[in-house]
C-alpha cells in the first residue's frame, strides 16, 4: 500500500517573480525505506528569499535542477524509521524540499537534518525562524557587524524574518537601531513592538530625508538585505570605519542585479563590506540557537510569522517576499 | 631682501583631466620666519592620484580651497631655521605643497613634516616612494589583504607606485601575483623586473580571457586601485572568502564614479571588501618603513621612478597618472 507524496517540482527557471508553470504540483510515490533512512512528514516549510536564487542560478549552492523537487528548509515529524538516529515521533529540521514527505538520512550532510528538542515556551516553527535559519543569519551577521554601545545600526528589509531579529540584537548591544521597510504597518511593528528607535518607509517620497533625520550621528553598521538604491543611500551616510554586513540583495533577485551607482564611499569612509552565508557557520549553530533561545525566553527578542496554508500556495508565498506582502517569518503550513 | 616662491595655486576645480587654468603658476614672497618655524626648499614633489580628488571634492581630507597652493607631499631641505626640531641641512618630508619653498613647523600635525635619516643605499626620493606614502600604502593594504602562501593576488594599476610594491609584497608572502596594467611595457617591467608571475594588459581586446588564463585557481586577494570594469571582472573571478583591498578607484577620479554593475559576488563569494586610507596608519609608519627598507636593501623590492623636471610641469605629471604615461613612482623635480 504505497503512500502518495505531493511535491512542487521546478519546471522552468523564473524570469521575474515565480510565474505559473515555474513550479508545478506533482505526485510521487513515497519510496520504501532503506536501512538508515526515516520518513518524515513535513509540517511547515520555511520560505526564504534565497529560494528565488536557488531557482535561477548556481550560487553558494547549485541551482535546483529542472525536474527536481524545489529546495526548502522544513520542519517535519518522523512517521516511520529504519534509522538509529531518527525515531518515530522525533521532530526534525533540514532541507526538506517543497513536499509533504521527505526521506531523511543522518549521513546526508547536504540536507543537514537535525533533531530539535521539545522546549515548552517555543513553538515548533521557532526552529525555522527565530532559532532557525533566519535567526541564525541575524545572529552571525550581527557578529560580523561588531556592534558597540551607542553606535547607529540601520537594517533594511527590517520587518523581514532576518532583519527584525538583527535589529533587536542591535538593541541588545545598546545601538540606536533604525529600520527601513516598505509599509507603514511594518514600520509601526518594528518600532512599537520590537523597540527599534525609528523606522523609515522607503516607499514614501521623502524617505531619504527621513533616513537622514533618523540617523543624526550617521550610520556605523548597515545590516543590508536589499541592495541597490536603498543600500546606495545608506552608504552615503556611513561613518568612518563603518561596517556593511551584506546578508542579502533581494532588490536584485527577481530583476537584474541593481549594482551600485557609486562605490567611492567604501574607500573614502574606510568601510568594511563583508558578505556572508549562514551555511558557513554550521559548526556554531547550537551555540547561537542557545543564545537566541535565551533572548526569546526573556522577551528580549520578539518574532512574528506570516503563515500561508497549503503546499500549493508556496509559489505565492515566495513572491510575497519580493512584493512586500509578508511580515516576519514567512512559512507554509503543509 | 625678500625671496620669491613660485607656487601652483588652484584657480578652478578640474572637470576631467587638469586643464590649463585649473592650476596657475604664481609668485609669492617667502615670509619672515616666526619662532618655531623653518624654511624648507622643496627638492621633489610626490605626484599621486589622490591629488585629483583633493582638487575636486571634500573626501578624507577637505578639498583644496580655490586660491590655495595645491596640496602635495614633498621632500625638502631646511635652508633656514628658527625651530628646535628642524635644523639647517635637515632633510624632511611632509605636505609641502606644489611650491619651491615651504614654511614648516613641528607643531603643524596636518602637514606632518618629519625628518628623514641619511641612509647610504637609499636615494632621497625613496622617502616619497618605496619608503614613503605609496610604499606605506602598499604595506598596510597588503596587511589588510592577509595573504597566505599559495594564494592568488591580483593587483590593478600594477605598474604604478603603490601597485608595483603591493605585488612584490605578495611575492614575499608566497602568493601567485598577477598584475593588470595598460601598456605592454608596463606588463614587461612587472613580470621581468619585479617578478610578478603574469601580467595582463587591459587595453587588449582579449584581456578578460588573459586574466582567466593567468588565474587558473581563481583570485583570493584583489589589491584594487582602479574600480569600474577592471574591478568588476576581478570580482567575478574571486574565490570564496576572498579579500578586496580597496586602495583607490582611479577610473572614477577624472570621470564620473563608474560604480559597479553587479555587487552580488560580494555576497555569494562571502568576500570582505575593505577600504583604507594611509593616513589612518600614521602611528605605524616607522615600523612599516623599517620593514620596507629591509626588503629594499636585500633586493626583495625594486622600484622605479618617472621624474618630471620643473614645478610648472606638475599638472602634466598629475594627468600622466590617469592617461597611463607613468611607470612606478611619479615625481616632479623642482
Amino acid at each position: 500500500m504505497s503512500m502518495m507524496n505531493r511535491q512542487l517540482v521546478l519546471r522552468q527557471r523564473p524570469k521575474n517573480l515565480c510565474a505559473p508553470g515555474d513550479l508545478e504540483l506533482a505526485e510521487a510515490t513515497v519510496p520504501e525505506l532503506n536501512d538508515g533512512e526515516a520518513l518524515a512528514q513535513v509540517k511547515y516549510l520555511s520560505i526564504d528569499p534565497t529560494m528565488r536564487v536557488w531557482m535561477a542560478v548556481d550560487s553558494y549552492l547549485p541551482a535546483v535542477g529542472i525536474g527536481e523537487v524545489m529546495r526548502a528548509f522544513g520542519f517535519a515529524e518522523v512517521v516511520e524509521s529504519r534509522s538509529k538516529e531518527f525515531k518515530k515521533g522525533d521532530k526534525v529540521v533540514g532541507l526538506a524540499g517543497l513536499q509533504e514527505y521527505a526521506v531523511i538520512n543522518a549521513d546526508d550532510k547536504k540536507r543537514g537534518f537535525q533533531k530539535v528538542p521539545n522546549i515548552p515556551f517555543l513553538s515548533d516553527t521557532a526552529f525555522l525562524g527565530v532559532l532557525g535559519i533566519t535567526g541564525l543569519t541575524a545572529f552571525f551577521g550581527m557578529e560580523i557587524g561588531a556592534p558597540k554601545k551607542g553606535e547607529t545600526l540601520v537594517v533594511s528589509a527590517a520587518a523581514g524574518a532576518t532583519g527584525s531579529i538583527a535589529g533587536q540584537i542591535g538593541k541588545i548591544h545598546g545601538c540606536r537601531v533604525v529600520g527601513i521597510a516598505g509599509t507603514d504597518e511594518k514600520c509601526k511593528w518594528i518600532t512599537e513592538e520590537l523597540g527599534f528607535d525609528a523606522a523609515v518607509n522607503y516607499k514614501h517620497a521623502d524617505w531619504k530625508e527621513k533616513l537622514a533625520a533618523a540617523t543624526p550621528q550617521g550610520i556605523d553598521i548597515n545590516f543590508e538585505n536589499v541592495g541597490g538604491e536603498v543600500m546606495q543611500e545608506v552608504l552615503s551616510r556611513m561613518n568612518l570605519f563603518g561596517r556593511v554586513v551584506l546578508c542579502g540583495l533581494i532588490s536584485g533577485y527577481t530583476k537584474g542585479d541593481p549594482g551600485l551607482v557609486s562605490f567611492s564611499n567604501v574607500l573614502v569612509k574606510r568601510l568594511r563590506v563583508q558578505g556572508f552565508i549562514i551555511i558557513d557557520f554550521a559548526s556554531r549553530f547550537m551555540e547561537a540557537a542557545t543564545k537566541l533561545g535565551q533572548w526569546k525566553m526573556f522577551g528580549k527578542i520578539k518574532d512574528r510569522e506570516t503563515i500561508v496554508e497549503g503546499l500549493e500556495k508556496a509559489p505565492e508565498a515566495i513572491n510575497m517576499l519580493f512584493t512586500g506582502g509578508n511580515i516576519g517569518k514567512t512559512l507554509v503550513k503543509v
